[in-house]
């Protein structure tokens, strides 16, 4: 018999790989945060397990992997809504971002973030901001796994006052956590109208030196693309190929309003899409051809973006919009269907990070992260299919438990190691101060 | 002092009349069921309360009216997703129901969809089935509100077998529920394609006879509109019209694929829209031009539709995905903003359902129907305004407390009238019988 750490008996399980498989009556069998085995009940007493774990009417599946966010934001939700991009831009975010931001103010509202994360159901974020050092912290605090993007732009900022510094604070982020396995770092220029040829070239390079995945918000708007067919005569997508940006290390966020030139440079250069549905429609961006990404062997992952323009964290919120969504832009009920959601959600996103090896599935020796969804309310009541009941019907407060690399963060709904009183307070401070300045 | 049944002080109050108004530091006084004052605290010793209820996070404001639902058909949640609409209809739909129906599944049925709408904050809905005797007998145990809509067609199904047979149901479900204050009735023909022009002038006056609001599918596809002209050489919108169906007692439930005629139709005959987005989404339907609707004036109530197309009954998930489906339509970031978008889930159905003298919005002398929202959670925190985190950030587990005609049926997340594992266990028989029957 083999010592283990744990043994899981879910209800059901899916395991992502192979595609639509739902396993029941099986256990997980996990050892110093690997999967060991997922094996038929009655057939673990090869194991012997400190820990034992029932969990009679749930799904186990991987942690999601939220490809696109901001974290820090938290402390600006619903600050502004329903205005105009640039009203919002120009009058609110960036004046209020000028102001506040901060290695205090971005710890106490990535500590936010993580703890709504983590409560539904996300064990990995790739982050796409300022102040990294903070958000590290925020991550090491929390045990929740994470890329920390360096944006990078050609504008000043409180971080950064040009291109060259953004890419020297990336490299002190880099050496600040390059002994931490559950964070990794990412370079992130920030979008085709704020970083010059110049730069896009400085960045590529920079990702060689350091193998780092690059994330770039492109093509978001038609504003967008015409700006970039008048200035540079072609779009977005074709300017950044041409300049050697797009490649299988490149993750494109956003991606709407795609012409088949993008479609294919898209495809050829396998540059992964990161496909942000709600926030694309509150901002009024418009729609990303997701069905046809995937025709296109694409690869495409999700994201919630910021909770300035969305406003919440919520995978599963977030894989409904994109699985209905589809459907109609691409007037076909059967596209996007509830596992190809769901497999987007965590296996894509893992490829797009480059952490495919690691996480993504529930498959032997990969690490545990991993999630536990309660499908015995209401709203998930009667179970015909449970891939079905997760992606359509359920909400996040159905997580009930949650592991990242067999670590137990999310313990019958309570995290394990944040202070959730303390960080909406934190929370509430913030608000008092942006509010006393602006009045 | 004036002896009174209730007093509560919530954190902020959003009665939706007048629009866009929130009270902080008021209370609400209750009496018989009826709003009887809200007033700023420190005013309200003149009434003597038998109980005090302190809801010191939470939001209060008036019940979601789900204006349009199937609520039986939770027993088939998730049964057939990702179908093309057809297939769906034809070989999964209509043969479950054809084999399934009768009054003890659609008891069921609406008893599992009630105890998910009084969880997620629903207080009155309007239901389109068969078998409405079940259905009414729900509302009555849980003490819910409704209107129940008695479904006619010109085809037989197990309820009634030509359209005379559901003209007299619906007469004995007049006269089943006459007596019930929360409890009113109103005629839906089918659709279009299923009601022939004979069978609409009988409904017409059906209605006219008994006083009943009446509900139809219109427009729903773009097959459904084009075999409408090459029938009647004209779309379903102008046939209806000319029919005399169309008034300001009617609700028109999709409308998607509307013309500039359709509009002006629409608006002149001061028809009522419900606007669905969920199920037009997953059933690739189309995109109802909801910006439009609102500057024709017309009033547009909010539907989940029924679980087989949803897949939840949650209005909090399908006012968001209203208010940012409806920018993106109209590709502008200021359409349906929040509160309209709050307004269009409570008094404007309403007003649809003809109803707004007693519900729907928070003023003194109608009915209690109220429910409380905590906004404590980590993912509407921090609270800029009230409003914009309902609306864009929080979810159906935040309604902690709803009250029907003052009397409570949520408390403290649990529902007071009904059993909850007892409704869960009926489910599952209903499940394991379905299965077995189609193995």
């Amino acid at each position: 018999m083999k010592n283990i750490d744990s043994l899981i008996y879910p209800r059901w399980i899916i395991p992502i790989e192979p595609d639509y498989q739902v396993f029941e009556n099986h256990v997980i069998a996990i050892n110093n945060g690997i999967i060991l085995d997922i094996i038929p009940v009655g057939f673990e007493n090869k194991y012997n397990a400190k820990e034992k774990i029932v969990l009679s009417s749930h799904a186990m599946m991987p942690g999601f992997i939220n490809a696109h966010t901001h974290t820090p934001m938290t402390l600006f939700r619903g600050m502004a809504d329903d205005l105009k991009l640039m009203e919002w831009l120009q009058h609110h975010i960036w004046p209020s971002e000028k102001t506040w931001l901060s290695e205090e103010f971005c710890f106490d509202g990535a500590r936010l973030a993580i703890l709504e994360m983590l409560k539904s159901g996300t064990t990995c974020f790739n982050d796409n901001y300022f102040y990294l050092k903070s958000i590290g912290e925020a991550c090491r605090q929390s045990q929740m796994r994470a890329s920390l993007g360096v944006c990078a732009l050609d504008f000043s900022t409180g971080y950064g006052n040009n291109f060259q510094e953004y890419l020297k604070k990336a490299e002190e982020i880099i050496e600040q956590f390059k002994c931490d396995e559950l964070i990794s770092v990412n370079i992130a220029p920030h979008a085709p109208y704020t970083v010059s040829d110049q730069s896009f070239s400085e960045v590529k390079k920079f990702a060689e030196r350091y193998q780092l995945k690059i994330q770039i918000h492109l093509q978001e708007s038609i504003e967008e693309v015409n700006e970039s067919i008048r200035q540079f005569q072609m779009r977005p997508v074709k300017r950044l190929y041409e300049l050697g940006v797009l490649s299988s290390h490149t993750q494109a966020v956003h991606m709407v309003h795609l012409t088949e030139e993008d479609f294919s440079i898209i495809q050829k250069s396998q540059t992964h899409i990161v496909h942000c549905p709600e926030s694309n429609l509150k901002l009024a961006s418009g729609f990303c051809q997701v069905q046809k990404c995937i025709e296109y062997g694409i690869n495409v992952a999700l994201g919630t973006d910021g909770a300035a323009s969305n406003n919440d964290l919520d995978m599963l919120g977030e894989m409904k919009t994109a699985a209905i969504l589809a459907k109609a832009v691409s007037q076909n009920s059967s596209a996007l269907n509830a596992f190809e959601a769901l497999k987007m959600a965590t296996l894509n996103g893992a490829k797009a990070m480059g952490l495919s090896e690691k996480i993504g599935s529930l498959v032997n020796n990969k690490h545990a992260d991993m999630i536990a969804i309660d499908l015995s309310y209401p709203n998930t009541q009667p179970v015909y299919h449970p891939i079905s009941q997760i992606v359509y019907a359920s909400h996040a407060n159905q997580i009930s438990d949650v592991w990242v690399k067999g670590k137990q963060v999310l313990k019958n709904h309570q995290c394990v190691f944040l202070d959730e009183q303390e960080i909406i307070e934190k929370a509430n401070l913030w608000k008092t101060k942006i509010l006393g300045e602006s009045l």
